[in-house]
């Protein structure tokens, strides 16, 4: 039961990453070739990072044919109703924001798995939720998005911080899970709305 | 006798690599240590990708010094004889495209030895091929070279998509290897020439 | 009674590293989250690439929450001393010399226990003392430092050279050990003081 839950949000993340990927992709005209290479990465970046970093391998997409496939049925379909949406920014923007928030609760439950402290389950989300992204944006070489870096991070440490609270009053796991999940891509929506930023050192 | 053919691949791979990893960095007239450097990384750069997502670790190079040797002593000769080359950049390509194509069908032998489907050990050879010119041309910051990247990744793909298709006609192991590794070389040159790429998206 | 020995040195590096990250990090005008980051990337990027090419994981600082600690208490000392220290850049500098020379020794220690010959164990020490300031360097997009980053490496190699000489006639471990960590620390300040370079090639 467990695992299906985590498969679920593990196919969910896929399909939210791989959108984004594309719109991201498809943002800077590139072939079509050239967007499901970015859909594809975008989608597994994270979780083989993580994966390597616990030497969990072959790492995950390797193992399972049907992430790939699903990958790119998802960037291809994204493709093709491109014409149909209008707000491109937007639209990548929510699609990345919850495949944050999917696949940081994706790391920390696979951290615990493997038997991690807390502050490394929490770190070890935060790297699965944010590097599909990094690398994205490294590929596409559009450093400065219209979202600050670190609000990524924050987003991500937090909820996991939230999920460990969570726990430790004894929520039942699917509803911290759906809440930590919510938490963070909400507060990446506010965030990025609002403009907030962490203080800055004055030297 | 599988393993002496991948031993052989595997050798020529390095040779070509660490043959177009000296020529570039000559190019950009890095000192003799850089040389080495840009060779080594070339040379191992795909392997190691390929070995730490496998998880077959410590990785290749670092199982046998002999491959560490054979790069330096390749990357020596070629700073030697460079008086005698007068066409640096086809030099280098021509090396660049024949190690594209021995480290793909390399990538893909391993992708089977560890039982992966077909569609991942095509991935796992692109990933084996190009990784290494990747990192090459990252260190020494030439982005836009002759060749469009897509080429590169695309002459992979159609490569392994090959192998298995001939595989299915119960080609003999040896003749099909050779066969990708050709069609590899020859596919990249023509594309390159002619100055071929994949259609843009019009938005 | 070694592995205590390496133990001191893998703490004496994380802290110098996280010292050398955090000053690089404010020098450069991040906020205090931002500082915490870039000091934990530099103190872990080494061994972390170290750990992944060994094949040994969770990578050490997964295991360990200490280091964690260790790097979080170093960093926010560094944080709020800053006031009192006047020369960043040379501050700076003696760190990250330091840390190169303890975590270089590290590696090498690292690869003696995993039984890889002697070449291949300066190799490891090598990228284990280089990559945490690589990645630092290439996250803070500050490529060329006041040093050349040849003279990083070739301190590395030398020094692993002279580990193996030292072994060779039998010097005890301890004094072996410090006398590399002494000489990588004195060999960069020396070359950067005097700007001593490699002979480049001319073509």
């Amino acid at each position: 039961m467990e695992i299906s839950t985590m498969e679920t949000i593990e196919t969910l993340g896929t399909v939210a990453f791989s959108i984004s990927g594309s719109f991201a992709a498809m943002q800077r005209r590139l072939d079509p070739f050239g967007v499901l290479i970015i859909a594809f990465v975008t989608s597994i970046g994270g979780g083989t990072v993580r994966d390597l970093l616990l030497g969990d391998t072959p790492v995950a997409w390797m193992r399972d044919v049907n992430y790939c496939l699903l990958i790119l049925l998802t960037s291809l379909a994204t493709i093709f109703f491109k014409t149909h949406i209008k707000k491109f920014k937007v639209t990548l923007f929510l699609f990345d924001s919850a495949g944050l928030g999917l696949f940081t609760m994706l790391g920390i439950q696979k951290g615990i798995m493997f038997g991690l402290s807390p502050g490394i389950c929490v770190a070890l989300g935060t790297i699965t939720g944010c590097f599909g992204g990094v690398i994205r944006d490294t590929f596409l070489n559009t450093i400065p998005l219209i979202f600050r870096k670190e609000i990524y991070a924050t987003a991500c440490i937090l909820g996991g911080v939230l999920y460990f609270t969570l726990k430790y009053f004894n929520m039942k796991e699917d509803v911290a899970n759906i809440s930590v999940i919510a938490f963070i891509f909400v507060f990446r929506i506010v965030v990025v709305r609002y403009k907030l930023t962490l203080p800055k050192f004055g030297y």
